[in-house]
């Protein structure tokens, strides 16, 4: 087992209402508050009135950016940290999944340190502080509401990329899960996908960690038994409770304590296609972590056969590969380029931007054939 | 899933060497430390001469309170708590086990409110504040390196209680699993069986929580696959590591959030125990925990058939008990009091002290046949 320290400073309060609170607790940080949300989804569903509501009764001063797109662009940050320095805002309240709090939190970092929201992106500056950031999450999925990372693109640079800062947790996190029952089945699955991607990048890292390996093995095992059944009951609290916590879990420090690093090698593909075809994050995990397994079959082969063993009682790694696409397939989700209409016709542009973008695992190290031959199996 | 608040505010130092870190984590609270321990131990295995000297690295003025017993008093508290407020301490450090650390919890709590500590033991005062501690553990056990309880007895009134409180937490706790290299093979066994049985707590007690029932078992898992390799290998890293850290996450909260609250019945009959014999802890737990199933098993059958269907893939009630009593007896705890030299002739004293503090779980209650049963089913 490698060291580590185990903290997470983020307050999260969980359960039915528990958003009746966010008043108060916005009022601890001050009353000027810059509030983010995503296309109006949350104005459609009601959680915007809700909150507003909240705001209202400790007579907040709101400032509103919204508009943050799933796949979320540095350029939206870049406003919204305009009006947040511009008026000297206390705390920002973000409403939303992961792409409206990961804009959040570098907006954060951008009006506390007054700086260029990509130039921290890319680690060329060290922000020291950073203002109180308030989560109100919407969408099962990424971990975000409990964790230091963000992902952001720029359409620039022609990058999707992640930055990691201990400055990054949500002071708070506000997770209801009756807020999420208006989360159509795509998204949801893309949800379950994702958390259980986030348990393979933890598990396929560096490090023998006895107890995170079983915690990944159980947080699948939450997924693949509640994913299904919320589909067919969108409504239901037990069910969407069950898989929003499993995706708090699933990212939140607990199935990475022992290792010295994750991989994060699929996360990488999947920025990439998102960046060039907008697609769902979810949906190109599910593509890119059977291609990965396949892949990577031969170089560690223990891994896959533990995992295999563990979640579906077989000693073969091909089915156990075939297991997890099968599962996703179950959820209605894409494991190949081909079922989001992504053809032949696309795959040198593709490979083109694997290759400018040098995408990598963190452990798993990738050669130029190997970006050729990943999208080769994504087809 | 009942609503719950996942924070812990403990910063968790883990790992070969961390404890390098003590005197500049002390020296953020101050110089004038209390360093509390046991009965010698850590002077003989070289652990106190570690921390001194991490104390007189930061010019530390130390004051040593010391001889706390291994199921702590509240007269040493009493004693530690004049030396730290008398001198007017910044910080204490715990060095040494579950017993050290409650203690401390305690003594920090009466210096800072200048409150007696039984009366805040027995929920009489409410303190509102308390001073920084810092944690050396050096026994697997107990958890209470990341959380807010701790237990103390008291010879004028006859009991050993608990007491749990947000301000309990320690603000750091350091944990090298070559610290508990030399802890004798008895007292690694009861540690497993005490970690086993807090997640056995947050199990029994109120409320559907999916994934809190998954780490539970996992949780024990791990316990029972590296228990029985620590003893056979004391100083084996990996082992030894792998059983820390499952101590730790088997009562940081994890296993009981989406509860309502965890049983404890098994605690309080152990406490028991323990007052009347000065039995080890993790002793009374393995031999009531047996006795509690049996006294509970018409009860809550699908909640013990679901443990053995996860545990030993058996749906038989007695089966799962037979299991646990076989895996308490394999790393050679008791499981019966006549395993301890506990006759009949003590029963009708261990009776009327099971009756006189009403011993009870906090889900499950026990009428005083109850408590005559679970006597005879311990016998």
């Amino acid at each position: 087992m490698e060291n580590f320290t185990a903290y997470n400073p983020t307050k999260l309060h969980f359960g039915k209402g528990v958003t009746e609170k966010l008043g108060e607790t916005a009022l601890e940080y001050g009353k000027k508050v810059l509030l983010l949300y995503g296309k109006g989804s949350v104005q459609r569903n009601g959680i915007y009135d809700k909150v507003v509501k909240q705001l209202n009764s400790i007579k907040a001063e709101v400032f509103e950016y919204s508009g943050i797109k799933p796949n979320p662009l540095v350029d939206d940050v870049l406003e919204a940290a305009q009006i947040g320095k511009l008026n000297n805002v206390d705390v920002i309240v973000a409403v939303g999944g992961g792409s409206v709090i990961d804009s959040a939190k570098i907006t954060a970092l951008s009006i506390a340190n007054s700086t260029d929201p990509w130039a921290i992106m890319k680690y060329k500056v060290k922000p020291k502080k950073t203002i109180p950031l308030i989560a109100v999450l919407t969408l099962a999925a990424t971990g975000t509401e409990m964790n230091g990372a963000a992902v952001l693109q720029n359409h620039k640079t022609n990058e999707k990329i992640g930055y990691v800062s201990s400055l990054n947790y949500p002071e708070h996190s506000f997770l209801d899960p009756e807020f999420t029952f208006t989360v159509p089945n795509d998204y949801t699955s893309y949800g379950v996908v994702d958390l259980i991607a986030h348990t393979l990048e933890a598990y396929f890292g560096e490090g023998e960690a006895s107890l995170s390996d079983r915690f990944v093995e159980v947080i699948i095992k939450e997924a693949m038994e509640y994913g299904p059944l919320v589909l067919k009951e969108p409504e239901n609290y037990e069910y969407r409770a069950n898989i929003m916590w499993a995706a708090t879990t699933a990212l939140n420090g607990l199935t990475n304590y022992g290792r010295k690093s994750g991989d994060w090698g699929v996360h990488d593909i999947g920025h990439n296609i998102s960046y060039l075809f907008d697609t769902p994050h979810g949906a190109t995990l599910s593509i890119a972590y059977p291609a990965w397994l396949k892949l990577h079959k031969d170089r560690i082969p223990e891994r896959i056969i533990k995992l295999g063993n563990q979640l579906f009682g077989t000693n073969s790694i091909e089915e156990t590969i075939e297991n997890i696409e099968r599962f996703f397939k179950s959820i209605n989700c894409p494991i190949r380029l081909s079922d989001i209409n992504i053809g032949e016709d696309k795959k040198d542009e593709l490979i083109e931007q694997m290759l400018a973008t040098k995408i990598n695992g963190m452990v798993h190290k990738f050669t130029d054939e190997d970006r050729k031959k990943v999208v080769e199996l994504m087809m």
